[in-house]
């Protein structure tokens, strides 16, 4: 028996019967004969283990020994630890792959035109959306869960392995015709609280391994030192604090980047001096806004995805950091998604162009290397949308005439933060006397393009070939653009 | 701004602008216009105000002065509170009913076969099932909050009313097509921790007044004094010490009758002596379990429905008091609900006949007077199923030749304890030697039967018109026996 602790009280657990649901299974190619998988079928996966995941290569592996063909692949996202796909796209087992990220190898495989179907590339409401409107059916889901008991009540906070919130896999043990939990830590029934509830899972396969803890949260998160970042998220902290939303109660997102987790910093030390406190923080959660809810200067977190251990933890510790299913957090066709109450988003930017098109997929050599996310789901939501972002990276611009791959279009972003300035969206005229009035640094979106090239010079055009390797759909189902095969 | 206390801590929400959302309403008639309410359609209703609801009767008076006709009415339960409805059966506003319960003046109209359909009788489980199985389509689900914030997110913890679980009204949150929160505490967004989530709710509207806080929690439940109850619960007691599924970490559910609630009392003197300690304590939670949880004698508490203030407060003070759904705790078509997890569980019994089945719905007269509520779902899912009746109650046999109605089939119970002795269900011969082993009054059934005539008398056959006042849905959808107008 193994001693848990539930928002800081010890809870003794009782010994049941393993296998008194009739649930518990040895192994996955069990699981995969019980579930009856076919050739053609949706499956699905989350990746709340980030870069610690073993559970999808394990599946696909196993499913491949079995010489099942043509698959469906419908995680969350995928990351570098899930190269090893490469293999199986080769030999036929995956035929098409819906996600919302792709990174390193696989992503690089892919970019090169290595897959006759294009991916489709999702945010993370808008997967959601596609699974509650039926438009995806996911077969079986494959789902890596800390901590369950025999009979599915599972949770991200297990003996070997922590992920905190479980956002992402909620939507699919809802819907998924049928849910194969895959875990390392089988407790006594009922384990309590629970993500994952029991009357959507049909299995539960016990493992001795399912991710790499190092992978899954990795360590504390660091303020970024750099200090043009530093710049901009004062800055971003700066319009955030210039208008009138922020007030007590006001609620805000941010995204993990370095200097988006640096806003929140500032935007502390700012409402000491004003006395306001915010209401609720959404989405991804990391330390920074575990301390602001710890030290009272946020009413509580929504969590659909713990980025790191101080966030895991919390939301096991802490009554006000609650989680949320991707549903709940972004889908933009149900009766009311949580960004659609967000004031502010601080968001990220692999390029930004003149019209403010944001692109946070692909790189500046048109490879596939980041995630929609849930960047045009809360961009789209919230009252005010702020992207925090170089002008430059090394030798490469970010403001530029025209991103390479559009995932959030330009009428859902209203300021671009730079470290040479900061660029008001002309839809929102209601802000740029708002903050010129607050003495920040306006300027012109065309001055910011020019001046980036002074700096770095006209960038040479990537060069395409005209087949399509990936569409990418908007959160409300529409195809927003597609990635093109590198030459 | 109201305060709040949410596990002993307080809460300090924050000021929101009310219809930041545009689901806020102010009256009844508006939330109608705007659902496009018309004739033919099936509303919802939940019954965890009890004979404190105001919503079911503001309702329908509004549905009727706007010339809706035909409704199919379709609440987790009815109660004497209910009896305005007549009229609007009457009237023909309401043309069909689904329910768990009846009682009272409705319940005698029905019985008396004014109404032209039959109504249909659902156990809670059998309720969830029709509902997700799609059966049952729900138009527009008015559901009652003690406390909802500007989006829906609606919990039983308000500053007017307090029900503590909404176990029922969470299924048709989930499936109605349009849900309209129906609440006279509108706090700031958002209301944390939630009952229902925002996703699923449409409009929210506040009125004055939703319930009675007299008839919605009923004060302390009072333990019977009654000598012949106590000697049955301690028999019951007995029975559940003496089997093996009595060990560390076993589980258990009792009904709110007088004998049911005393069982606990016994139950928990044996189980401290014996230094066993039970993991969970499911259904209609009642202040006996919530002592043993807050002494430690159980894991945790899982709750479709608050029975007393005790229970309804603990909900919001005791981390191990968990909120389920009706699908949750007894739906026999989800993949595994919680009552299929239950070692024991301890129901009454109107009438009890020699083949073990149970009547809870109609009185010695054949006139509706009860409920189907979750008696079928666990009498089939536990592992012991124990039935505590008297065996006669003033000048009426309980224990009988054949149940007037049958809600619980026979080979679903295991155990009959009355004052005068235990039957053993013949089905079940391995608890006979252990029960006598146990020098527990083991007797036949059919003395026990031959017993209550020996006293009461072979009673007046009850005479039946042709007509089916209400068919009996058993909780797989089939149809286990039908109630006749009375003569």
């Amino acid at each position: 028996m193994i001693e848990k602790r539930v928002h800081g009280k010890l809870i003794k657990p009782y010994e049941v019967n393993a296998d008194a649901s009739g649930k518990v299974l040895e192994n996955i190619k069990a699981a995969l004969k019980k579930a009856n998988l076919k050739d053609g079928m949706t499956i699905s996966f989350h990746h709340h283990f980030r870069e610690g995941d073993y559970v999808i290569n394990l599946v696909m592996d196993e499913i491949a020994k079995m010489g099942i063909k043509n698959l469906v692949l419908f995680p969350s996202s995928l990351g570098k630890v899930h190269e090893t796909l490469i293999e199986h796209i080769k030999s036929g087992v995956i035929s098409e792959i819906h996600t919302s990220g792709l990174r390193g190898p696989l992503a690089e495989f892919i970019s090169d035109g290595n897959m006759s179907k294009p991916i489709t590339i999702r945010s993370h409401g808008g997967r959601a959306r596609a699974i509650e409107a039926g438009e995806i059916k996911i077969d079986i889901a494959f789902l890596a869960v800390p901590r369950t008991d025999c009979m599915g009540n599972a949770s991200g906070n297990g003996s070997k392995t922590q992920c905190g919130s479980l956002g992402y896999a909620i939507v699919d043990s809802k819907h998924a015709d049928q849910v194969v939990l895959i875990t390392d830590d089988l407790c006594d029934y009922p384990n309590m609280p629970r993500s994952i509830v029991q009357d959507n899972v049909d299995m539960v396969v016990v493992l001795d391994a399912i991710g790499d803890p190092e992978g899954i949260a990795s360590g504390a998160t660091r303020y970024t030192k750099n200090p043009k970042e530093l710049k901009i998220a004062e800055l971003a902290s700066k319009v955030i604090t210039s208008l009138e939303y922020y007030k007590d109660g006001f609620s805000f997102q941010t995204g993990s980047g370095g200097a988006s987790l640096a806003v929140t910093r500032f935007l502390k030390d700012q409402m000491i001096k004003d006395g306001i406190k915010a209401s609720f923080a959404l989405g991804g959660i990391t330390k920074p806004m575990v301390d602001l809810l710890e030290e009272g200067y946020v009413d509580c977190l929504f969590d659909v995805q713990s980025f790191d251990l101080t966030s895991t933890a919390s939301m096991y510790r802490n009554e006000r950091h609650y989680e949320i299913s991707a549903s709940e957090y972004a889908n933009p066709s149900n009766k009311g998604c949580m960004a659609s109450m967000l004031d502010y988003v601080i968001l990220s930017a692999l390029e930004i162009d003149k019209d403010f098109n944001v692109n946070v997929m692909t790189g500046s050599d048109g490879v596939i290397m980041g995630a929609s996310g849930g960047h045009c789901d809360t961009a789209a939501s919230a009252k005010v949308t702020i992207i925090v972002a170089p002008l430059y990276r090394g030798r490469l611009a970010t403001v530029v005439d025209r991103v390479t791959t559009i995932i959030t279009p330009g009428d859902s972003i209203d300021v671009l933060v730079t470290e040479r300035g900061i660029a008001i969206n002309p839809l929102r005229t209601d802000l740029v006397e708002k903050l010129k009035k607050a003495n920040l640094p306006v300027v012109e979106m065309h001055e910011l393009v020019a001046l980036a090239k002074s700096i770095i010079g006209e960038p040479q055009p990537i060069e395409f070939d005209d087949m399509i390797v990936a569409n990418v759909e908007y959160r409300d189902g529409s195809i927003i653009d597609s990635i093109r095969k590198r030459k």
